[in-house]
């Protein structure tokens, strides 16, 4: 793990040298996750990598953390701060220490903190680090893709038990999130990080989280859940039936899961992010219902659950071997139900890849 | 639900007045939560309210979230955003129409749109909204108070169940997890957001998360774990022994018994919040164990895991009926093992109230 890290850090800090930044702070987030291998905790106790262009990386933690990170000392200066101490100080003192003139802060750094930051060094310039850090983690490396693979055929194992041994008809979503979540933590995930249940026409709300609703005969149930192993996101969404379908939602059932077919097929290097999403919704778009495919075809996801690449119109950023998104097209018709259907994709020389196997064909259950 | 979320509007907007803010920009985070009653997602998917000093507020949202909005459009003017426009650009050219030259961000806004949006308008000053809204969140009301206990009925029955049926001897510490959160979920609790469990050296840190390592006969085992119900988080801690604990380890574990108890008694309206550590802290340096109690006493919780008030050495908060924060001492011994014992207080006129009933008698698991 130590030499990862240390060949991480080095590219980080080839990444501020060709962006002319002198200094990142990276909070706990996906990218410290990436650089270090860990994910300290994102509360009020502040603590971060602070990485100079060149030289020696700190990392500065709560004293508490010490023993989290204590292994990294070989690479990085370990500065512990005491309950009552004020470490933005410390970190603006660092900064001025080093002579730090452009400092770059995680995308997802808090604001409170910035904002004192910038107070405390008002002559600096503070710029977003995403662009710089984006960029090594677009291409998951083979052990990235071990990992995405052994996670997607434990949520291979959650379907198929599910489909044959769940319950919708007579059910709460919530009791649905249950089933589910019993499942994940079962197959070893860590906590569940969501499971949106959206039953009839809670489903003809591409974001409808869960509720009380009791699921009635005849319901398609779009869902949607996501969990983590070993600091990676897998993220998948089926569309079962509750008990015997309307001929209607079978018509649309079938026309989103070609148009998954179809950005499936039209995925290889070169090609532009945007032209999959495309792919998908021509077919959406010649069955009549373009208007209502709401959302873009996907995302990207690893530690993650929503990162680069966005498979959106207007994204021009070409594929590339090791690019792993989301394929998950939807119709939803407002009053009645929704249909999503998801697997993530993984672009191989050879073409688009699904790690995920479970079952695409309508399943009706009890 | 909607007059709560007029008053709400009101006050932050007296709060904007006192504190010459001319527009707050609040994206999805607990002070959202607060203000509206409902989370919406936080992604790179902009949304945020939009509240100025005076007059009507504001909603911008991505078009596909607009279902989960559109009820509050008596109050709030809800402008939706398609998924290839630029959310930012509208939010800087409202600020500009409205002529503001203060803007308040929540305290978690991500950087990454605080920096650009200081781009967009570099004229406007930007601050921290926190002190404008921590204040509202301080106290809880009687609804608050009402689903905090609900919630801790509900922990109660977790604890008395593991403590009767859960297994410890010769599991891992990821089982543990698995075993609290299924009775976590059973009790209709959201996914759980957290369960540390440290089990022999593993305990000694506080932040230890949990691992794959097998629990051994007289392991104490620290375990902690937090899951929210309707947006309110419940945290509790205990740590049972698996199998018959050391003698050194029970005069420990009366000594954090103690703490706890010290400083519950010392809650009162009008006491400082670092006198309520102290107490705590004074039971334990007399058993000669100060250098050993790692962390300070509390935390408020509500919305957040942690808010204010924080039980901390140097906080000179007094205390008033309503707040609500967690009493949880620790000792940790390097190399050997850690106890923490935690539940959570209610300040009242009478004293303070813990809302948690579970036992925390030494309890021996099997």
């Amino acid at each position: 793990m130590n030499d990862l890290v240390l060949d991480r850090v080095s590219s980080l800090q080839d990444g501020l040298t060709q962006h002319g930044v002198d200094l990142a702070i990276i909070a706990p987030s996906a990218e410290m996750y990436h650089l270090i291998g860990r994910k300290l905790p994102l509360t009020e106790r502040f603590n971060a990598v602070l990485l100079p262009r060149s030289g020696r990386p700190r990392i500065i933690v709560p004293r508490l953390q010490v023993p989290l990170v204590q292994d990294l000392a070989r690479i990085f200066d370990v500065e512990a701060w005491g309950e009552t101490d004020s470490p933005l100080a410390r970190v603006a003192a660092y900064g001025e220490d080093i002579g730090a003139r452009t400092i770059a802060v995680n995308g997802h750094f808090w604001s409170s903190f910035l904002l004192r930051l910038q107070n405390l060094r008002p002559q600096a310039r503070f710029v977003d680090a995403s662009p710089i850090t984006a960029a090594a983690r677009l291409h998951k490396d083979e052990r990235e893709i071990a990992l995405l693979t052994d996670a997607a055929r434990r949520f291979d194992a959650i379907w198929a038990d599910f489909f044959a041994n769940g319950r919708l008809v007579g059910v709460t979503e919530r009791d649905v999130v249950r089933q589910i979540g019993e499942r994940v933590a079962a197959q070893g995930f860590d906590p569940m990080a969501w499971c949106d249940v959206g039953s009839g026409p809670n489903g003809a709300s591409p974001l409808h989280h869960h509720s009380d609703r009791v699921i009635q005969p005849g319901d398609p149930v779009v869902i949607d859940f996501a969990a983590t192993l070993d600091g990676y996101y897998m993220d998948t969404c089926r569309t079962p039936v509750a008990g015997e379908p309307d001929p209607s939602f079978v018509v649309i059932y079938d026309v989103v899961n070609a148009a998954l077919e179809a950005a499936s097929h039209a995925i290889r290097p070169g090609v532009e992010a945007q032209a999959i999403d495309r792919a998908a919704r021509q077919v959406i778009e010649a069955a009549g219902h373009g208007p209502q495919f709401l959302h873009r075809l996907g995302h990207g996801l690893g530690i993650e659950a929503h990162e680069e690449p966005y498979i959106i119109d207007g994204n021009a950023l070409k594929l590339a071997p090791g690019m792993v998104f989301s394929n998950e097209p939807g119709i939803y018709i407002e009053g009645r139900w929704g249909v999503r259907i998801e697997n993530i994709m993984l672009v191989t020389n050879e073409g688009g890849r699904s790690f995920n196997d479970a079952t695409r064909a309508l399943t009706v259950m009890r």
